[in-house]
């Protein structure tokens, strides 16, 4: 019993894996849709979020069945937690991409954004789509080194975000709702790196018995 | 062994409703941080938030031990989910209410708001120390009705974060940081209500077993 329930785990956690690369497609849609103005691309941008939605029910529910079948201890009941936690964190990402999907549909057929801040966006763009990548290679890996470096990637993240802060502050032509949209968008960006974060801290965890502070190389 | 785990969940669910009060006064205090520029009231916030995040592990720890000390089947898993679940909404209404008051305190002697906007900022805060409140005494009675009207009290909360938006795309004196500040609260205070409501729905569920569209009166 004890060998089915891990392999069936790693099904679990490769499902997981999944489920990160397609978070990566949310955001990289959405960020075409905010840049671009493009309709399809918002469109593209719920459709693989409610995709997201469904399969991580299922996971779920695989995830509760396989423990009912042994008889869990208390480690056993924190794997689970933390499984359905990373679900948990896939399922924002997935939202915050959505929001931002959404702001491009709000606003459509005008630009959100003046041109002078889509290189930003740009980057905050292919941050987050690559943290959700790296996020679902720990999940498949399994390896703390992999997770560990989330953390500094998160850390350009919050630079970016900060960086709009000091244009907004400083000079801003482009008028009070830009300046609200665009501190948004930042937050979005920033929450989803976040989960991307939480989800490597998730796999520390999963490998090693211990939080990331502790158990990350 | 079953009716003790039946007694022991009643605990954490008792301790749980302690913790959505303590979130209901993290966000009292947050708002006035906001409103006076109280330095003060921004450490209590922070306190507060602390204290929460201290309890919530001993509440999880207890859940496990809870739980390894029977055989699971899987509805207890998914109250051990649920129930963790409820601990991550408190967790993040206290990290919430900390956004808030650490915007106060970044720009702090000087006010975030113009005096024209406290009315609105007021109404966000006793709204959402209700709706945290309600979300405890929910826990409390496991009552679906107490838990059902929490979503018709966040549509108040989503009206007046709408009002701020509109404020912002007429007509706004204030300037572009100001605009920024005020969107990044307005969103603050819309997920700590958002929180309030899945603790809501989880009630729900644990009481009926059903979600909550299903489960709600």
């Amino acid at each position: 019993v004890r060998e089915n329930f891990r392999r069936n785990l790693a099904d679990v956690q490769a499902e997981l894996a999944d489920l990160a690369d397609t978070a990566a497609s949310t955001v990289e849609q959405a960020t075409t849709a905010l840049i671009k103005a493009d309709l399809s691309a918002a469109e593209s941008t719920e459709r693989l979020n409610n995709e997201i939605r469904g399969r991580l029910t299922e996971v779920e529910n695989q995830t509760y069945d396989l423990l009912a079948l042994q008889a869990p201890v208390a480690s056993d009941l924190r794997i689970l937690v933390m499984v359905v936690r990373l679900g948990a964190d896939i399922a924002r990402m997935g939202s915050l991409a959505g929001h931002i999907a959404e702001t491009a549909r709000l606003r459509h057929p005008q630009h959100v954004l003046p041109d002078a801040l889509i290189p930003a966006f740009e980057k905050l763009g292919e941050a987050a789509k690559r943290m959700a990548t790296e996020a679902g290679a720990a999940l498949r890996s399994r390896k703390t080194t992999d997770a560990a470096r989330l953390t500094s990637e998160d850390d350009v993240v919050d630079q970016l975000r900060l960086d709009l802060f000091q244009r907004i502050a400083e000079s801003w032509p482009y008028g009070a709702e830009t300046a609200a949209d665009v501190a948004l968008l930042g937050r979005y960006y920033e929450r989803f790196a976040d989960h991307a974060v939480a989800i490597g801290d998730g796999v520390i965890y999963l490998v090693t018995g211990l939080p990331a502070e502790q158990g990350a190389e």
